[in-house]
């Protein structure tokens, strides 16, 4: 990633007060490529929380905030204001500071899902963003080298007409019913704050969403049964979904927070009538590429393959010198800084935007209300 | 495995004549702990082919036949007779040499699956076998030390209560339209002679067998997606099928022959409220075994878990040393040898039987019949 | 692997009694392919233990011996005696047997080390076999079949000039002090009976010997540091070597059975100034191959690359379905066969002879000269 | 990791103009966890890349320098003069301006190996920083959480009394001759700008340095042999070292740049009487650990087991998200700016040192002298 310390970006931040998860990766994602300088935030709503956190990262006290409304007001009339806005709260939190900041002219970063409920997502669709304000949603996923080297594999037709994909994301951190006391467990298994699905809407977006840029398939339809196994518990926790694209190709996608054994098992497979691609999240330096009748490669991250352009232009370090989670993340971060300034031609449809939130709100809807139907094979638009 | 070669017993074969696969499979498993002597067969319906088949095995020219009819009544009057026979003709000609030599009092072993129709399959449970003759099923991955301890982690309850099951079974060999001259192919995508199915028939059989087998779990419904990609082709060659158990446990099931650099990929992944298991056959000698809240182990064939008696039966060779296919192969007539002998209390309830043969048909039909109803959840007693 | 049940060859075995390890690896190796009867053996020097083992393998009792040299002079003398006999006793108990039964014109299959001295190893040499009678030492690991493709590729020149080999063998079994009764620990851990050396010639014997099998380096010194950790053990069970090669390349060789974790960890890797290449025992269906400026390809037993003759000549089944330690070993035992035969053409060159068997044992003493003399650089004619 | 950004530490930097490797990644290891603000720079002696660097960087015209003499001169005398500077140079360039910045009172970030001469590092020792001002070597591969937690494995009594150690850094990137245009080629194949050594100091430093740092062991002596695979290369490619321990442990250590196949492979594997561990960088997230008679256990970065203290201390994100080489560098960036602000009684001992560098140095010239002496044992303390 180019370097651009002279033309940092000014940040500010909703949610990711102490003990938060996601803003703290934020944070880290927006530092590692130097393209922005985090300067104001609405961490909490807590006061006490809200300064601590504030003045822990540097923050002039009249940037630190309790409310995103004022926040955004403020920040838009100050010479020196942000230009862009991390917005890393619970989903039921993400269409208010989004309207508000695109509304005030302000760039913004938006952690997925978009929303926690569909009309809202699709009265994202028709905020007037001020002064041509644009919208990033953070599916980091798809930030990761050999995820784009994918993409453009498929593009190129090296897996020649696709028909079979299949996409997993399964841990097991809610084997059991999460500590009352677990911050992270309890707004995921709260449908008020997470939306009508648990497992589906955090961690089956990402795969629905990873498999759809990869493969660029258009979804017909999905056959879904969602099930939650730990007694008590309000939302799934495990999902199971086949589906059908337009054009013939077949997928099934299996999520799941309860599959004892697995972290953060992210795993895509792709298969057409001329080769497959095989990658999984937790050692992403690596990706199988098989082109039938011939032995299977192991492509890696900036290694011997000519990589097209989109993979390479992310790669930091040689290969052998493994890139992470974070640097996934970074790089959707600095590619939309490109955007910000104005040079972000190459990559910007590359960067996950309010479409791929709305279509991943959409697939929770869909997949909910088949597994209600019994598996009934429901398309986007009946929902 | 002990060994018995004063013991020996006399076996024949169907089919299998030369340039056949799975007879050649049969004949080395039934070689490895030496429990069997090959003497007599019906490889081929062809008079040269049966002969000089035959020959080249040592047969004596009175024991090569032409016809299984044939065989089991002259292999029945003779004084050194053959006490068992391996049937290893396409599908469509399992149930007639079956029934023939069952009724002829010749333990029949029979590849699977078990027949082309349900009928048919239905129909054998009705044989009565002479001199109470026994059949074995070669589901032969049950055979794989590892799975027999798998099996016995799920019965000893270091599980927990089951609720996933991941099974798959993906190859690559039937990427693209078959060559008529290959005899492998051409019988396996022809519908009468394999049956109303292909993939699901051929290896999706196999991975409902060994989720059945290590889970114990009862199949309450199927809820099916076939596919044949390959145009032209008149049986499916990608299955995706959803799973629902008594007792509330979830599967999917994945088969395909047209998933590119696959070569013979059987996966089985189980989890329940403890804990979860997850092996693939490629390499058989490993296995992962995790239970909630600690570090994944590596449990290996023969290795340093104190392994329950089902499963270290069948190691030969200490761990390290990697057993594959021809040895699981084997053990399936090694332990079929004990039961004939009188000997098998052991291991009869781990040999694959004539019901597991047609429970597999049914969910052949259950799932062809679920496909064509547009994914209807459905139960084996509906077919 | 060709069947050839009609052509059977008349085995016999020294040593192998109920209880021993090896003894029953070459029995499973030898009845696989169907090309030996083992008929004859003086499975032990206790005649109870003798008796009852030669009878659970249905020997005639008159075949059943307590010596090996009645046995060679008796089965010499029966018209349908034995053609090839099986020595699997302890190393200091092959040479007596070696020379006994080649003398009397019946073809030897020979366990290794060759012997426990390098006297012993020399006069092998010099003894004339009767009748023609032929000598195979069981170096079984060179009878993987990617093994043999390794070998191929590089005579191909598909790795260029060779410059580094790294070999290993490490295991863990002896980590702790033998258990004076476990028998496979006490003789392999007693100088007397195994020779100078421990894990060196257990073990290192076999790494070495596959080096040169599949590389054909001509090895010109080597500099040793053995080690044994356990207390009071005689032998070493830790070995560190460098070697130099004629021509320069250079070569590293650890052998260790107290390296904890480690069951059979055998491991090959040659790299040329065009191409590289890494395999290991444990997973013996895959092998890296690497091109320089290329990704890794990762080759298959029975695989999707066009195997040269050697290598496919002893695939039994596809690639996917796993082979195991015994048919590799079993493929020694095949095509050795063929050789007896006179059939053997195409692999008498593949088959490890008495000259290999001589070198391993220069090998091992070189090694400990080298050890004992601080590390110095030492050529095998040296000892 | 906390994150500090009120306390940001003024940073400077000495090499790492544009089209510089290592100067990037001390960058992005600088920006990860917010501890540093890089505000000056003697990015090269050129004093048109010198500026156009720094502009880059956002850099003051007036804190541009192309001398770090001048550098540290003037940034002393600033009131918002640096606190730290990084230096970033080639081996040969890293003596200076270690030794004016100490002595300018500024604390020092050092790229290794140390110097290219022991002259060179054991001057160091002699110089007195002003101020206090500390020094860090970036042996960057010790900030992996999972070599802090093999450190404290061992420390803790887990593996027993440890008897082999095996080092490997294998890559093949200089498989053939450099072309002269590569600046990372041309100057760490250059003994005028490297030092003595090639991929000994290149690579061999960080495997040694590696396994004392989890070890604790105490070199006793080094056994070698160095050789220049490429026609015209003036250092060593490929290295080949036995070492003795205080205490009678032993160990190999591999190093080369002419592996066909390998990126980055550094490994390290560790056995005492009780335990094992085994891990590589190139997946750097898990580690094998084996408990002898049980099976291994696969630990993960941030997983189940009960990390201690140290290794905790720098994991960012949960298991399963992977860390990279990135973020292990940034951790050695981080806990150093604990050491400046006064806080890093936690982590001083864990931070490589100058004693670390000097022995990096001997452990290099000690090397090259065993290897010219036909692999004479050669202590530490002879060279």
């Amino acid at each position: 990633m180019a370097e651009n310390g002279a033309k940092r970006i000014r940040l500010g931040m909703v949610g990711g007060g102490s003990g938060a998860f996601i803003g703290y990766v934020h944070r880290i994602a927006a530092r590692i490529d130097g393209d922005y300088d985090l300067v104001a935030g609405a961490l909490s709503s807590n006061p006490d929380t809200a300064r601590e956190s504030g003045r822990n990262l540097g923050f002039a006290d009249d940037r630190i905030y309790t409310s995103y409304e004022e926040m955004a007001v403020k920040e838009a009339a100050r010479p020196d204001g942000i230009q862009a806005v991390s917005i890393v709260t619970p989903n039921h939190v993400h269409f208010g500071p989004a309207k508000a900041f695109l509304e005030a002219g302000i760039h913004v970063i938006c952690d997925k899902p978009l929303t926690s409920t569909l009309e809202d997502a699709r009265a994202l669709r028709d905020v007037k963003p001020k002064n041509g304000a644009k919208f990033l949603l953070t599916h980091n996923y798809t930030g990761y080298p050999l995820i784009r080297q994918a993409r453009d594999l498929v593009a190129s037709g090296a897996l020649g007409t696709l028909r079979v994909v299949q996409a997993e994301y399964v841990q097991d951190w809610l084997t059991v019913a999460a500590d009352p006391g677990n911050k992270q467990a309890s707004w995921r298994t709260d449908p008020k704050r997470s939306g009508a699905g648990g497992a589906i809407g955090d961690i089956g977006t990402h795969a629905y969403n990873l498999l759809r840029f990869v493969t660029g398939l258009k979804t017909q339809a999905v056959s879904a049964d969602l099930t939650a196994f730990v007694p008590g518990r309000e939302v799934d926790d495990n999902v199971h979904i086949l589906l059908r694209f337009e054009g013939g190709a077949k997928g099934m996608l299996w999520a799941s927070q309860v599959a004892v054994g697995n972290e953060n098992g992210l795993k895509l497979r792709v298969y057409g009538d001329k080769g497959g691609i095989e990658w999984r999240q937790e050692n992403p330096n690596e990706m199988w590429f098989s082109e039938f009748g011939k032995p299977k490669q192991l492509l890696t991250r900036g290694g011997a393959i000519s990589a097209p352009p989109a993979a390479s232009m992310n790669v930091r370090i040689p290969g052998g010198h493994p890139e992470g989670y974070l640097e996934a993340f970074a790089t959707l971060y600095s590619q939309f800084a490109q955007v910000i300034r104005g040079d972000g031609a190459a990559v910007e449809g590359l960067l996950p935007n309010l479409a791929d939130g709305i279509e991943g709100i959409e697939f929770i809807m869909a997949s909910v209300a088949s597994s209600q139907n019994d598996g009934k094979w429901t398309k986007f638009s009946e929902v």
